[in-house]
Order: structure tokens, then C-alpha cells, then sequence
């Protein structure tokens, strides 16, 4: 539901705020978790230009769990007066700078599901494995998920060790085939109890809001792990996350009817409101010797064959529950497009084709060294632009 | 290490311990979470015979986590303290009886791992699904798992609701094939940070203990589902476990050579010392009209592909966290013979024999009303045996 909160005419006291291109506007007030520089104690906060309004006197607690946990119209009340406090003309108050505090994960996640609901990638990654069959059956009814690993999701800027495995039979050392893959993350809300599925007329206000993921994956290493039951240590060394959580109320202008689908989804998963979103992202790569980052691609969320509410109501149609924090990432957002492939495995077509970059330099995989930075952003005529803020991480070397 | 508590010769004053037959002998000693009837404060306690020894003296908390976190020495100090305390001679002191305690769930489980090393069971099933291709040719190399859900592993006794899901293609109902899966699951101790993989020469210490699993599955949903990355919504509606944790010491005289391999498992999997722990485990079904549980299926541990080290080491060889709490599974556990089918779907070859029971009844795939009890114990000439207990769980109809 647009609100006042939406409103292309706010402005803040807070300067760095109104700054065009800034991430932070006003309008986007994402959620997150941070520790000043030499404090033990971890506290809730408001992101708002360059600044963070402590929240800790509304959510006392050093995760947002309890938030989260919050049903939707609290957590819009909230909102709107976080809005209110930090809109022009409000008495100014004391912020923290971001510079000053370190960003931690938002939430104990207490299980990390990922999709697979780029029809894109899965059709990609599909005709380099099975070239005479690339999508299974299976593929335009059901959304394709698997349970990943919580103790491996990291906050942005944590260091990426390159993990070493069987890279095939008989051989193992560190991967030789480390990638990225470009992903959107979403946090459950209230969530339900076990046995009862949320149906997907009231799956949205269990979703709390998204963020950045990068689902590092070591190709060579699940190449031949992954049969008969998917994948496992090729990815959960590590999953980083943008730190910030974009919520649901502050993505409501940029919500829109999803792809349309050939095939008719059955009637648990027919969505009577626009389910996608529309947000853009990217990922940058800064190799080691590189003066400037490049991107790699970029690609639309809203392409996804499946909604963030279509994902949830699947995974709680057999009575699974999801709690407060858990976390439920998309899959590689890929498009239509070669520039829209959101890993290496896809852009250099399985290592045949490197990506080329300006300084002479190729890649097929990544390198020590390497940092890859994720980027998300919305944008709509008559709204104010709202950023998604950076997913990044660079890899060392194995040992 | 054999110690004093395992001498045979020892007796409790607790009469129902020295009972032959009973499962929780002062040699077993297995921990667990207990709540009185109408207290609202979870304790940690001590199996022995038909009582609990209230262990918060020891064990302040509402979970065992900060118990597995604890170095296996301190583990070991511990059960030596009990073992003395509840040895015939010692001063009585007050205990629980069992019967007025609900059994919770042993701790909070960050992460669920479901590994899938017996080869009986992945030869069985595979060539029902692959007759040409039973065992992919990584088996034999790669100890096989996926991350399973961690919100929906249940204590035992709690009713399982026959989950809904896509039984096919443009087909959503109720499961029509829900099976059992016997396992055994094994509690993580300290586990290791991120990026610093557990060697196999300490995998042992981080093993705290273990318990019964009942994988429950629905073999309709799984079959859509499962491809290309593996199961999902067919197993993450509810997994069962035994309350009580038999300790890797009470263990430690059923410990053998685990069986060998016509492959040398790599450098990283192999052990110096016997790995694998001989534990005998039977499924039983009481069906709603039935006057006495009929037994399913038993199986040994010891011949499971992969050990519990061996497991652990794999799964944190990449640098993946493994965290107190966290819970690995073993798979199904399936021995040579049809007797030693661990699931329906083996025992019934898919559908195609069914089960005969004792009434007239027969089984291809569970009933709303049939009860699962899993069951398992461990036996040695010269020494005391010891059992799981039990981990229990009744189907109710969907809706």
C-alpha cells in the first residue's frame, strides 16, 4: 500500500539523504544490525543517507528477529514513525555514522532455503549438463528449491577462504572453479505453525523485506557431488549477505505483475495481486591488479519465473514451518541476455568463452584476490530511487 | 577409552537400572531435556532406569548446547560424576520419574544434515529410480548428503500430519505414499570456525553423542520434486527424533571396524582407528485396529559405507561451520538382506510387494492412524547393554 512514507516530495534533516543517487533516501529506511567500532553490544538501526538512527529504543535486542516476528501492520507503524522523526522539519537527533560501526548479519537465520526460480538460469545451467534436456519437467510447476546452510551465511565484507574438495574422483585440493552467483534474499516474517501451510493470499505479510545474496559455488566441487541429491559442500563454505534489509513497505512502488507464465501455476500458487519486484542488480568484479571495478552483468529481479510469496506458500504447503529470520534466497538472477547472466559459469558459457577485461586481463573463474561486489537498485518514474546497499567479498587463497 | 563406567560389575541404587533388559543402565547414562507436567522451565537431565537425575545443577540451561560445546574431556568428567553419584553405595538422592517428564527436543539445532551412507539403501533405491545406473559413480568416493530443516525436527511422539504437496504433474494433494526412514543422527560437539576443516584424527571428540531419526518421506512428492536439486518439500514437513542422547562414551565399547571399502576412501577419510559404532535399530508399526506393533525391518549401524567421523570430516572439508548443536543424519540405514530394508519403499519394492501384517492387513506406504516406533540398542559379550530408547510418531489425516 503506497503511504506518506512513499511520498516523492519528502525530504530529511538529514542531508547526505536528499543527495541524488543516494541509497538511503528517506524512503527506503532498511533495517539492520551494526557494532561500533570498540563496543561489545550489537544494536538495531535505521539506515538514512550516510547516518544510522539507533533503533534501540524500539527493538531492544541485538538481532531483528523480534521485529521481524512483528505482524505486518506493526512493522509499517514503525515505519512510519521512523519516517516522521526523520523527515524535515522533525527535531534533529543524535545518528551514528556509517563509517563508525560494523554491519552484522540482521538475523539468527534459523534455516536458509534456496530457490532455483530464474527460468533463465536453470535453462542455461541445464544445457551445458544436459544439452538434449534441458529443463526438467518438473520445472515450470514446481519451484525448484533445496535447504542450504545457515551457519555459512555471512555478512558482507567477511573474507572468502577459496574451499578445497573432491574436484572429481580421486583429486582433491582447492576448487579450481570458485563463482559468484547473484541472488535476492528474502527474511520471513511471523511465519507459521507446524502443519499449517500460509496460503498465498497472506504470504506477502510474511515476507519482511530483501537483500543482496551472493551463493559463492564451487563448480568443479559440485559437479560431482551433486547426484542423486544436490548440492552441499559446493556451496555451504559460504553465502554473504548485504547487510541492510530493504523491506516489503519500503519495495511497494516498485512491486509489479510478474512474468507471465505458459503453463498455468495450480491454484496454490495463483497470486490475485502483483507479486514481483522490480529490482535491478549487479555484480562488479575488482580483481586484484584492476584500478576500477568492472561489471560482469546485471539483470532484473522481476524476470523470476517465481514470486517471493509464490516461494514461501510452496514451502510451507506441506506444513514445513518458517520462523521469524529465516532466510529464502531466489536463485542466480539471469535474463534473457548474455549481460544478464548472473555467474561466470553462465557468462563464459562453462569456462569455453572468458570474460574479457580492461586491462588485458580474462576470467573464467575467480582469483585470489578477486572481490566481487553485488549492487541492487529500484527505480520508478514519480518514486524516489531506493538502493539495496552492497553484498561484497573478496577471495583468499585456500589453507 | 574404556573407563570405569563401563565396568559390568557396576550396579545403581536406582533398582530399575540393574533390571535386565532395562535401557538405561548406569553404564549408558544418556542425557536429555525434560519438562515436569504443568512447570513451564525446561531442565537437562540424566537417564537411569525408569527415573532422571535432574542434571541443572550442572546443566543450567533449557537445551544441551552448552553441554556439546564443551571439550570432550570436560564431557567425559562429567559422565564419571554421574556414573559415581548413581552407583549402588552412594547416598540416595531425589529423582524424576520418567513417566511424569515430557521429553524435548536435546538442544537447538542450528543446522540439519541428512547424509545417505548406506550403500544397501542408495544400491536399492537407486535402481528403482535407475535400473541401468543404480550407484552414481561418486558414491563410493563422496560421503552423500543434504541439508535438511532444521524447524521441523520434532521430539519423538510428536503427530505427524500427513503432508499435502504436488504429487505430479497438475496434481496438489495429500501425500499418497508418506514413508519412515530409520537413521541414527549424531550430535555435533565444539565443531570449528569458519574456513578451519575438522581432520579425521580429531573428527571423534566433536561427536557428542547420538539419538534415533525417523526421516519420515513422501515418496510421490520426492519423485516431482527431486530433480535437478534433490528433495525438498517431501522431507522437510517433519523429521522425528529420540530424546534421549546416548553419549559417544557410553557408546565407546560398542565401537568396531567399520566395513571395509573396495576403494580407499581419500587421504582426508581415513581413519586410524575403528570408526564405526555397532548399534542394532528396528522399526515397529501399530496400526490403528492392530493388537500388537509388528516389527518392520532391523538393521546394524556398523555397516553403514561412511562413519560418523568420517561424515563430519567431509561435511566441514570445505571450511563449512559446524556448530554445537548442529545434527547430522546418517540416511537411511539398510543391511544385504530384505529384512534389513530401513524404509517401505525398500521393503515393498516400491509399491510393487506389499507388507503383510499378522491381521490380514497389508502395508505399501503408511496409514492415517499407523504409528512408527523406532528402536535401538547395542550389545557385547563382556559388556552391560545399553538402548536408545525410543523415538515414536503417529500419523494424523491431512487437512
Amino acid at each position: 500500500m503506497i503511504d506518506e512514507t512513499h511520498d516523492p516530495g519528502l525530504r530529511s534533516w538529514v542531508e547526505s539523504a536528499n543527495r541524488a543517487g543516494c541509497e538511503f533516501p528517506i524512503q527506503n529506511l532498511p533495517l539492520g544490525v551494526f557494532r561500533l567500532k570498540g563496543e561489545k553490544q550489537a544494536r538495531c538501526g535505521v539506515a538514512i543517507g550516510d547516518f544510522i538512527l539507533d533503533a534501540s529504543g524500539w527493538l531492544s535486542s541485538e538481532t531483528l528477529n523480534g521485529y521481524m516476528a512483528l505482524p505486518a501492520s506493526d512493522r509499517r507503524q514503525l515505519r512510519l514513525e521512523w519516517s516522521r522523526i526523520l523527515r524535515a522539519g522533525s527535531p534533529e537527533r543524535e545518528l551514528l555514522p556509517q563509517t563508525g560501526a560494523e554491519m552484522l548479519l540482521p538475523a539468527r537465520i534459523g534455516d536458509y532455503s534456496d530457490f532455483y526460480a530464474s527460468i533463465h538460469h536453470a535453462t542455461n545451467v541445464g544445457r551445458m549438463f544436459r544439452p538434449e534436456n534441458p529443463l526438467f519437467p518438473n520445472y515450470k510447476h514446481v519451484p525448484i528449491a533445496y535447504h542450504g546452510r545457515s551457519s555459512s551465511v555471512f555478512a558482507s565484507g567477511t573474507a572468502i577462504k577459496r574451499p578445497s574438495g573432491q574436484r572429481g574422483q580421486g583429486d582433491f585440493g582447492p576448487t579450481r572453479e570458485l563463482d559468484y552467483e547473484v541472488e535476492i534474499g528474502a527474511f520471513v516474517g511471523p511465519g507459521n505453525a507446524p502443519g499449517e501451510p500460509i496460503p498465498i493470499s497472506e504470504a506477502r505479510q510474511h515476507i519482511v523485506g530483501v537483500c543482496l545474496v551472493n551463493d559463492w559455488s564451487a563448480r568443479d566441487i559440485q559437479r560431482w557431488e551433486y547426484q542423486p541429491l544436490g548440492p552441499f559442500l559446493s556451496k555451504s563454505f559460504a553465502t554473504s549477505i548485504s547487510p541492510w534489509v530493504i523491506t516489503t513497505e519500503a519495495l511497494e512502488p516498485f512491486r509489479e505483475e510478474a512474468a507471465t507464465h505458459e503453463t498455468d501455476p495450480l491454484p496454490y500458487l495463483q497470486e490475485s495481486q502483483a507479486g514481483a519486484f522490480n529490482i535491478m542488480v549487479e555484480a562488479w568484479l575488482l580483481g586484484r591488479g584492476m584500478r576500477q571495478p568492472v561489471r560482469l552483468s546485471r539483470s532484473s529481479f522481476r524476470e523470476m519465473y517465481w514470486t517471493l510469496p509464490q516461494m514461501l506458500t510452496h514451502h510451507t504447503s506441506n506444513g514445513c514451518p518458517a520462523r521469524p529470520g529465516d532466510l529464502i534466497a531466489s536463485g542466480t538472477i539471469s535474463g534473457p541476455e548474455k549481460e544478464n547472466r548472473g555467474c561466470l559459469l553462465e557468462l563464459t558459457e562453462k569456462g569455453k568463452e572468458p570474460v574479457r577485461l580492461p586491462d588485458g586481463e580474462e576470467r573464467v573463474f575467480l582469483e585470489d584476490g578477486d572481490q566481487i561486489v553485488l549492487r541492487g537498485h529500484c527505480k520508478r518514474d514519480a518514486f524516489v530511487s531506493i538502493g539495496l546497499g552492497c553484498c561484497a567479498g573478496t577471495i583468499v587463497a585456500a589453507g
